[in-house]
């Protein structure tokens, strides 16, 4: 089963990358582009073939590991493909 | 509009991010995970409202200056919303 993780910065986090996309993409004359925001996106191949055990275990990664639940959200999609 | 822009390494190229992740998963103890690749989301607040040219729009961005595409792919989701 693959799984991807989308890992964001909260709402109200500055985000330097975000905004540094932003301007440049003004300065390369990209016109009506609001708010930018980057993150990351984290795509495992697990051995796991039960949707619900693998989506706990992947939660636990993510608390433990992948995002920094302070200042990041984070959003877990499963494929079972 | 609402745009979405994932760009990951194509495969074949070494993901040393995506490496230390899997290498430290498997330190944390969780087992069974595979092949671990990481990459990038951007978001971006578009003011076009025309699905058609703010896709055009994004693949300009992207070709430009959001992903290298000597070495990355990137796939566009748009958001009506």
């Amino acid at each position: 089963m693959k799984a991807r993780v989308h890992v964001t910065l909260k709402n109200g986090v500055l985000d330097p990358q975000g905004k540094a996309i932003e301007k440049t993409l003004g300065n390369l004359g990209f016109s009506g582009v609001g708010d930018v925001r980057q993150g990351k996106v984290i795509e495992l191949d697990l051995e796991e073939t039960d949707a619900a055990k693998a989506e706990a275990a992947v939660k636990d990664m993510c608390e433990q590991l992948l995002a920094n639940t302070v200042i990041e959200n984070y959003t877990i999609e499963l494929d079972a493909a």
